[in-house]
C-alpha cells in the first residue's frame, strides 16, 4: 500500500467513485428507472382499452408474477410500499395499543404504518453483518422485559402487548431471518417482513417477505423496479390474500350491481397503468439484478484498498439484490460522513446518509427502545452510493 | 300521449336507452374513459425520461391546472379521492371522537375517511332537487340536537363534538351549498365538500370544491377525467396547502441528503406517470362536459314522454357536469327497479342502482342518524345509465 492510500480522505473516495462510475455532465442520482423494456407496449395497451384504472389484466398478472417469483402464495398489489405494510399490521392482528418491534435504522414507512394501526412503535438495534435486525441481542432483550400472558407476549414495563416484529431488509440485505424467526416462536410474536427494498433478495436460497404469514414489498421510483409508485402484501395464507384484497379494494361485496360493503376498507388498488409498467420491469428484473452485482463487484474492488471506509458487501448465506451500495466509514472517520456527502455531491455524484434513527424524530422520540448503539453507530458512518441498474454492465454475476 | 306510452314498462325504458345509445355487440359500460389527447405524448415522457415516480413536472403541473380550473388557491395531488378526504378532514382538523355529519346516500369513502381519523360518521338526509344533502332538513335537526359550547357544537344525544359536514355532490349534481354555508357558520362547523364526482360541475357560477377552506376530487377510472387512479385536495388556505403537501409526502423537513420527518405523514402523493395523465385529460375536459351535457340533453328528450320515469336534470341555478346520468322511478314503480337493472345489463347497456346507503352498512349501522326517509326514497328508485364523454357528440350545449 503506497503512501498516498495509507491514510483516508474524502478526496480519496471522490477519486475512487468515479472511477468506477461513468463521468457525466449531468448529475448522477442514487438509483434511476430503467425503462428498455415492454413498458411502452404495455402501457399503450392501458390507454389504448381503456383499462387504466382500478380494474385490468396487468394488476392480475403483476400479483401472479410477484408471487411466482418470491414464492408465496398470493401477492396483492397496492398504492405503495406504506399501504402494504399497514395491511399486513391489520391482518396479522395488530391493534391499538400494541407494539411492534422494528429497527431504529429503518425509513419513516415502518413506523408510520405501525402508527396508522393506533399502535406503538418499539425501536431495535441492528447488526453490522446485515444492516438489519440483530436477533441475538433482540432476543436478550426479549428475555428481560417480557412476561407470557394467555393472550400474548408483554412488555412488562409498559404493560403493551408486543404483536409483532418488523425487519426491514436494509438496503436489499436480508436480515438474519433463521434466529429471528426463532425468537418469534418462542415469543409468540408474529414476523412481518418490511421487504420494501429487497425484491430480488434470498436468505439461504428463500426470497425475502417469504419467512412469515405477510411482508411488503415497495415499487417506488428509486426502488430495483418500479410501478411509478406502487406496492405489495406478500402471504402465505390464501385465506388471509384474499381478504388482502377485499380490503384494499374497499370491502366491496362482489355483486352484479349493488354496492355492499361489509367492513371499513381501504382504497389501496394499484391502477392497472402502473401494473403494466410493473409488468414490463419484472421481465427485467434478472438484468437488473446481473447489472447490480456488477456494479457492486466493481465498487467492492475499487475500495478494496482504501483506508478508513468499506465497502457493504451481502452477508454470508445472502443473496443481496445490492438495491442502494454502501459505503461504511471506520469509527474513526465518522466525523468526515458530512465532508464526504458534501464533496460527492458537489461533484455530481449523488450521495446520501442513511435515515435519521426514528427513535430521534421528534414523533416518535418517546417511545419504548433498547440500546441502539449499533445502530447509532451505523448512522454515523453509513453513506449511500449510486447504485442503478445501467451503471452495472452485462449480465455477468460478480 | 298513446296508449303505449301511457303505462309504465321496464321494457319501454330499455328501448328508450337503446335509442339514444349506440347499437354495439359488445357490453356498454357506464363510464368509460377517452385518451384522444396528449396522453400518450405526456406519458412517453415520463418513460423516456425515467421520471414516473414521486416527483416530476407533471405532478407540478396537474396542481397548478387543476387550481386555475376550479379556482382554488392551492391543489394537491394525492392517490385517490378516499386520501385526500382523509386528509381534508385531518387538516380541518377532526378528532378521534368528532362526528362528521355526510348524506347516507353517498359512496363509501366519505365515511371510510371519517373512521381513519377515529371519528364517526353522522348520516343526514338528501332532498330530491339536488340527491345531495338537504340543508334546510339539516337546519332544523341541527337545532334539535346541538348545543354550543366553547369549544364547539356538541350533539347533545352523543355528547361528541360535530366538527364538519360533507356535502357530496351526488352524480356531478351541485349541492345547494348557500343555504348549508349559512348553516355551517351558524353552528361552527366545518364545510368539506367531496366533490370526488363534480369536476367541472358549477354552483352558482363557482365550481363546485371552492366553497370551503378544504375539499376532495376524485380521478379513478370511471370518472369524468381519470389518472388510473387519483384524487386532489383543493384549499382555499396556502398555509394549509403547503401542509396538506408535507402531509402527504411522509412529512419530509427538506434537506439536501438528510432524512427528517416531523409529524406522522401519508405515502399519498400522486406519481408523475399518473399527474401526465391527468393534465393530458384536464386538456380535453371542456370537450368531455359538452359531449356529455350533449349525451344528457338527448337522454331528457328522450324520456321526456315516457311515464313513471324521470331523467334527473341540473339543479336550477347550477351547471352540472352530468357525470352520471340517472334515471328515477316513480315511488309506484320502485319495485321495478331490479328488474330494470337485470333487462338493461343483460340486454348489454350497464346501468346500476345508487349505493347502498351508509347506515344500512354493518360498520356503520349503529352511527347517528337523522331521518332519511328522502335518501331511501332515492335509493329505492334511482338507477344510472351509460355517461361516458364518447357517447355524446360535438361541443354543441344541450
Amino acid at each position: 500500500m503506497n503512501s498516498l492510500n495509507s491514510e483516508f480522505s474524502v478526496q480519496s473516495v471522490l477519486n475512487v467513485l468515479q472511477s468506477v462510475l461513468p463521468q457525466s455532465t449531468s448529475f448522477l442520482p442514487l438509483h434511476e428507472p430503467s425503462f428498455g423494456g415492454n413498458e411502452w407496449l404495455y402501457v399503450k395497451e392501458c390507454l389504448d382499452t381503456g383499462w387504466v384504472s382500478s380494474v385490468g389484466k396487468f394488476v392480475d398478472r403483476f400479483e401472479a408474477d410477484l408471487a411466482a417469483y418470491t414464492g408465496v402464495k398470493r401477492a396483492v398489489a397496492v398504492v405503495n410500499g406504506t399501504a402494504a405494510l399497514h395491511i399486513c399490521f391489520l391482518l396479522a392482528g395488530v391493534k391499538a395499543g400494541d407494539e411492534v418491534l422494528m429497527p431504529s435504522l429503518t425509513f419513516i414507512a415502518t413506523a408510520n404504518a405501525v402508527s396508522y394501526c393506533g399502535a406503538v412503535p418499539h425501536f431495535v438495534d441492528s447488526e453490522e453483518k446485515t444492516l438489519g435486525v440483530d436477533p441475538h441481542k433482540l432476543a436478550k432483550y426479549l428475555e428481560e422485559i417480557t412476561e407470557q400472558r394467555l393472550d400474548g407476549c408483554f412488555n412488562r414495563h409498559s404493560g403493551r402487548r408486543i404483536k409483532a416484529v418488523v425487519p426491514m431488509h436494509t438496503f436489499g440485505h436480508p436480515v438474519d431471518l433463521d434466529p429471528l424467526t426463532e425468537t418469534c416462536n418462542r415469543y409468540g410474536i408474529e414476523l412481518i417482513e418490511d421487504a420494501a427494498e429487497s425484491l430480488g433478495s434470498f436468505y439461504k436460497g428463500r426470497h425475502t417477505g417469504n419467512w412469515g404469514r405477510f411482508a411488503a414489498l415497495s415499487f417506488n421510483g428509486n426502488k430495483t423496479i418500479t410501478t411509478g409508485g406502487g406496492g405489495t402484501i406478500l402471504t402465505n395464507d390464501e385465506d388471509l390474500g384474499r381478504m388482502a384484497k377485499h380490503l384494499t379494494t374497499t370491502a366491496k361485496v362482489p355483486h352484479r350491481w349493488e354496492f355492499n360493503h361489509d367492513m371499513i376498507g381501504y382504497n389501496y388498488r394499484m391502477p392497472n397503468i402502473n401494473a403494466a409498467l410493473g409488468c414490463a420491469q419484472l421481465e427485467q428484473l434478472p438484468g437488473f439484478l446481473s447489472a447490480k452485482r456488477d456494479l457492486a463487484g466493481r465498487y467492492r474492488q475499487a475500495f478494496a484498498g482504501i483506508p478508513g471506509i468499506s465497502f457493504f458487501s451481502e452477508p454470508s448465506g445472502s443473496q443481496s439484490n445490492y438495491w442502494l451500495n454502501t459505503l461504511i466509514l471506520d469509527e474513526a472517520h465518522a466525523h468526515s460522513r458530512d465532508t464526504l456527502l458534501q464533496l460527492t455531491n458537489d461533484a455530481g455524484i449523488m450521495t446520501r446518509p442513511a435515515w435519521t434513527l426514528m427513535h430521534r424524530l421528534p414523533m416518535f422520540a418517546n417511545c419504548p427502545k433498547m440500546d441502539t448503539s449499533v445502530a447509532e453507530s451505523l448512522e454515523r458512518r453509513m453513506v449511500n452510493i449510486p447504485s442503478s441498474a445501467m451503471l452495472g454492465s452485462g449480465r455477468t454475476d460478480a
